[in-house]
């Protein structure tokens, strides 16, 4: 068993690894016992006295009251609060910071290098590698993994076991595949990335041309020779799809994060540093800004624009495009089956309503 | 080729196998020829005079007037019509019992472990087996296994090839995996589970936190260092995402049941024996009761309750906690394309409608 | 490096590979340097001149304008605005077809075969074959395929790394299955047919019967003795999941094509041609007819018929049989927030607004 460290150790560890764009987050100043040994990271609802918890934001304060912990990571708008909590029970103790949040995030970094077991460098012998295939030493290929030819994977790269790369692809340094990520010919990630179990990257795009036959159309493949582009520090969600573009890329700009199970459909750019939850759909040829961020099981319908800074509700359909920031919604509110049954009924009748609601306005101007 | 069973045969290997949480489904009694030959199971509408079909409930008792089955299953309440459509052709049988759905139920278990290839007993050559893993005698595991360190494999146990099981997992009696499975490093399953191919459990949450730079946000990941942690007889769809907790775990508890292509977001629970149709989705944290159904398509946001017995109609949309059991719904009802454009233009001036109501409503008392 | 061909061998090469059901989108006629040399096929907005463009419908003739393309493929509609766009700068070139869409359809096929890298004919060493498995000589069978016994995959099949193929499956001549596809026990797919990565073809209905226990149901496993059956010309995407039917084939018709992340839920049936966009549900034992379509995100529910030449708007919800030919639609119109958090209060009461206005027409009448 790894020895759990002590709250000092773990400030230390996390000031020592400071860089450039994380420094707001830093440093810490500790009140209380710095020698309280860590056992585990917890919510404040579940945490006991050998637990670090957060706490996010100020409204949650009163969760202060009654939590278990051990130690608790606080902004310090809240120190006043805090320090009363603390010498209640002096065997606590408290981490201030100036951005709870982003402090939490780094610690999970630095926990989760402790206690994971580091992937084994190198190429298991089960893989399979294509020809003039380009792996850079330290990193690590998993059992069953599938590379084509020409393939190139930068220092520092995990890729977990039965993954498949196809012909010419680029993995930038660091970036990690979860297992059983499918990862197709052509495609290029960055570096940072991480791309989750079971994605599909650079499948073809849902292209075909319509020809008449008999009485109706029939669908004549349009074979789609773009790849996909994903810029740095890109994540990607489980089973989530991101076709190939059919003449052009498919573009996932620096920064982007999709959740699980996203469909992206082909000649998609999504701008830098939008997000995106479970489930939403974006059709062919969308162009979503940067800043974004899109709830689960939206839709955005294809050949759209969204500005940058466009926020969509969860559930909604972007029917139309959006040329001004904002947050944007449309979805039926729920109801007791018997209410909603009642309402939608009538707005199967709304537009006559209107016309009747007229006709009031104009007897009683009459 | 197998020899097909007489219904006799049938019967009582059905009555030799019950066990106690089942047994309410037994026994049926045989009107008719018990040496009929049953070749295969099928649908009242498609069956044939060797095949033996079900009348699921009462309702669809005038599908016996048409059925060319040999046999049927029917329900003891319609024991008077049953016998008027066996006696009209003598050659057919009737298997009368208490609940036809779930002695229906019964007889497809059996019949699959009559016509189904059993699987191979054993670790195959091309699996790849971590160090530290127990597997028993009894399980097989397919070609193309691979299975982390420390991994625990119950008796009875199958694990469809690729499938990738992650350090430390642990695999509960008699479960089984599909193929090209992903069950992530610390996840546990219980007993009797089924995961279908292409499932993801144990991917990592989506959980970032925000950082101002520039004009906006950008996402600063949190390692999520929780697992999943699954009861007994739950079986989960193809290519279905059940998302790591941040810090506890992810919960999905005994008896509960996920269709296809639904997403489980990190720290949500599930309570036993809920049941969700294909593409739901579940946003994090969220907490679903005891015996609630989920309809395909719908979305419950994060954060939020839903006590037992809920039910949530398909494609709806939940918004905020559910604190009493019964229906709910919320979606737009359909209609052709004209009538919904003119209905759907005037739901965006709904408000307005209202005030202009209110306004002749004001005139009329006045 | 691929030299790049002149315009004057690509048209041969197309017109030398004419069948009978695409014969509409010939010949072209060139009007300008067929000497020409393209390198690539390009949008027109970003070709450059050593692109060939297209232009598929007449009403983007302005592109003309403002195109860098080397050459574009024009409808025979356009040809004078497309000749005053030829000779304007001579060294550019012109393709005159009937239909541009088909034809460059057909041209991205040629590409393909040009510039992609032919799969390897025969069965990788890594590949786990079962017993009685009859495989073409020219199929190709990449690294990781597992495929099961008593299998048959025809002749110009294509099967890519770590497909999974289960026992007695059936592929038919020159199908092609991406990376990462799994393919069930008894299913069968026919000819010139293309399964993306991810996709599971053949995991288990979502079938229970429901039996009380204790204050709820309890759901008891109904085995899927089905399988699926598609046609021929049938396109699958990336993660779409195609469940086995309950007891007779779920079916998928000639010419269907389905985008990503679509559920096809066990006993339906898809009739030919009919083409969905991602995210679609469709489920248990729906009829779907031929030459439907259904837009991105839409759910039918079970157990309903859609008649030939149904089309369902994107992200609509199908309640009930749709018997009559035409677009049917059903969504919320999205708006900025605040406009919609009005309406949408305001839809809560809309039944109570009709009786209101009810209450104003009878006094009116009064």
């Amino acid at each position: 068993m790894l020895t759990p460290p002590r709250l000092a150790d773990i400030v230390a560890a996390l000031a020592a690894n400071v860089d450039a764009d994380t420094a707001g987050a830093l440093p810490a100043e500790i009140i209380g016992d710095d020698a309280l040994t860590i056992s585990r990271l917890a919510p404040l609802e579940s945490a006991g006295p050998q637990a670090l918890a957060f706490l996010a934001q100020a409204r949650y304060a009163s969760q202060l009251t009654t939590t278990q912990a051990g130690a608790v990571i606080v902004g310090a708008a809240l120190r006043e609060q805090a320090v009363v909590w603390q010498q209640a029970a002096p065997g606590r103790a408290l981490l201030l910071v100036a951005d709870p949040y982003r402090y939490f995030a780094r610690l999970t970094r630095w926990w989760a290098g402790r206690v994971r077991r580091a992937p084994a460098i190198g190429v298991h012998p089960s893989a399979v590698v294509g020809e003039g295939v380009r792996i850079a030493p330290d990193a690590s290929i998993a059992a069953g993994v599938v590379i084509g030819a020409g393939v190139s994977i930068a220092a520092g790269v995990v890729i977990g076991a039965h993954s498949v790369i196809g012909d010419d692809a680029v993995i930038g340094e660091r970036t990690r595949l979860a297992a059983r990520v499918g990862f197709g010919d052509g495609c290029r990630i960055g570096a940072r990335g991480f791309i989750q179990g079971g994605a599909v990257i650079g499948g073809d795009g849902f292209g075909f041309a319509p020809a008449r036959q008999g009485d109706g159309m029939v669908w004549e493949k349009i074979e789609q020779l773009g790849a996909v582009t994903i810029g740095d520090d890109v994540e990607i969600g489980a089973n989530t799809c991101v076709d190939r573009g059919a003449l052009d890329d498919t573009r996932i700009d620096d920064g982007v994060k999709l959740d699980n199970l996203i469909q992206v459909a082909h000649n998609v750019h999504i701008g830098a540093h939008s997000a995106m939850a479970g489930c939403v759909g974006i059709a062919g040829s969308a162009r979503i800004g940067r800043h974004c961020t899109v709830g689960g099981g939206a839709i955005i319908l294809g050949h759209l624009e969204l500005v940058d800074h466009v926020h969509v509700t969860a559930a909604t359909v972007i029917t139309r495009s959006v040329l001004k920031p904002g947050q944007y919604s449309g979805l039926f509110p729920f109801d007791d089956n018997a209410s909603w049954e009642k309402n939608a009924a009538t707005l199967r009748q709304l537009h006559t309503l209107r016309e009747r609601l007229r006709a009031l306005e104009r007897a009683a101007r009459a």
